[in-house]
């Protein structure tokens, strides 16, 4: 039990994360900042926060828990504004789809309070971002992934694990590293596939024909390129070099089909579908993921 | 209404056909061939077919309709099989994803009989192939492409699109050209994409620990990578010329995005997030096409 939750950040992650804690009788109040005083203000008309902060300082002022829910650019400059006020006994957490840079950040910035900071990234989140759609049930059957770096106090760590698994989640340890490298595999790198070949079809007249023919297989193919933008943005620039050794992989593979096609040689195109076909078709979905 | 209907490929699309046909009353009698004998057997055992042709050639003897439904790369044996018992009346059809080939393939092959060859490409299809999955909806509310060429009978394509409208389809028509860079363009270059991101990720030794943690994201992105190889190698190998072009384009998009992510450039990077963004945005799936 939390006497006091300080909430940097009042989006869709960090207002959902309030009000499971809440409902869940984890905390008795919740100080709330955004950057946006509108933002803040409508997060206390909807019973979110109880308390308006003016600064990320003074809500984190007297707070035994923290939890930074802002774009990942934003957390150096988040870290820079709460650090004063953190005690060795503050478990501050973030939510960011990246962690080296995170944990880049904190160790530049937190220094003596780095024992307290267990990097966190819930596989979560709704097509959807604003205050206005926070749910208490965001994080239910859903992977957190804690990136605990060799500062942090394994005890925090500890702490963490029993929040989120209270509120219904499955957590996961990796490191940084591993972390980083894992979702630019599965998650950053089709991303940007799918970003690339939205626009190789954009940048030819017939395009939009083109698109006109499209089916089911296009809509499944291309439907995270429909992203936010600019959660987009700081996932591939901040994790850019996983990203672009992901992208590697990928291309030499790509450049193995092309060969055989340019080449007429079906001998060596089939093993290579082959060899897809059998690992997609191997894949499940893990069964709590619905949603990432 | 004709009075038989030559089926060359007893498989899921030509059989399928054979009970639209036959359900709708437009047709008396079909008679069938496939290369494997079991696979005929069966589908007159399953009322698919009326009679079982020892040939290509006797199942073409005395149809006014003839439907090719063989893997791409087997039409031009086919048309050498059956072109000395074509008629200039009979209505020819194939229901190959590649056009450009199989046009080429019947004009090198059908000469005097090109009258009657009304190339087809019926965009329907199931997760599972053969006889016992045939479906006399198959092609309700599904498009299909005649791509007629310049030797192409136009009354014959009349027919061909009367049939197909019959058995509930949407019948459009393109140059064989056409469909085949639409089709590189919106279902050819996202399987070979599909594929080589799933290499380039078995190419890992840690690729197996980056799949167990993959979510619906990468569900969708890779659900064509699970797609039938031999099926494929035919699409890729007809289509390959069309396929490289499509893919020199995504290369081109690819490689804009890979270089704002090694320049750190985000004033780079988001316009071209958002453009594919706003066009994937702005696509909607044609209200028939739940299934490719």
């Amino acid at each position: 039990m939390f006497e006091q939750l300080g909430l940097i950040g009042c989006g869709l992650m960090g207002g959902s994360f309030a009000l499971a804690m809440k409902q869940a009788g984890l905390v008795k109040q919740v100080v709330g900042y955004s950057k946006s005083p509108t933002t803040t203000a409508k997060a206390r008309q909807l019973g979110v926060i109880d308390v308006e902060a003016p600064s990320a300082l003074l809500a984190v002022s007297g707070a035994d828990i923290v939890l930074l829910a802002v774009p990942v650019a934003a957390t150096e400059d988040s870290f820079k504004a709460i650090r004063h006020l953190l005690t060795p006994q503050t478990l501050l957490m973030d939510v960011g789809s990246t962690k080296g840079d995170v944990v880049a950040a904190a160790q530049r910035v937190l220094r003596e309070h780095l024992g307290g900071f267990v990097p966190a990234h819930p596989i979560a989140g709704k097509e959807v971002a604003g205050v206005e759609h926070a749910d208490p049930r965001l994080y239910v059957d859903r992977q957190v992934i804690l990136t605990p770096t060799e500062h942090t106090d394994p005890a925090q760590t500890d702490r963490a694990e029993a929040v989120w698994r209270a509120l219904g989640a499955q957590v996961l340890r990796m490191t940084p590293q591993a972390h980083d490298s894992t979702y630019a595999a599965v998650s950053h790198l089709p991303h940007l596939l799918a970003f690339a070949y939205m626009n190789g079809l954009a940048a030819q007249p017939e395009g939009a024909k083109f698109l006109a023919m499209a089916g089911p297989g296009f809509r499944d193919f291309t439907r995270i390129a429909a992203s936010d933008p600019s959660v987009w943005r700081d996932i591939l620039l901040t994790n850019r070099e996983e990203v672009l050794a992901q992208s590697r992989h990928f291309r030499a593979a790509l450049e193995a089909l092309e060969q055989s096609l340019t080449d007429q040689r079906a001998d060596v195109l089939v093993p290579l579908i082959e060899q897809a076909n059998k690992q997609r078709g191997a894949w499940r979905l893990p069964a709590s993921k619905d949603s990432d």
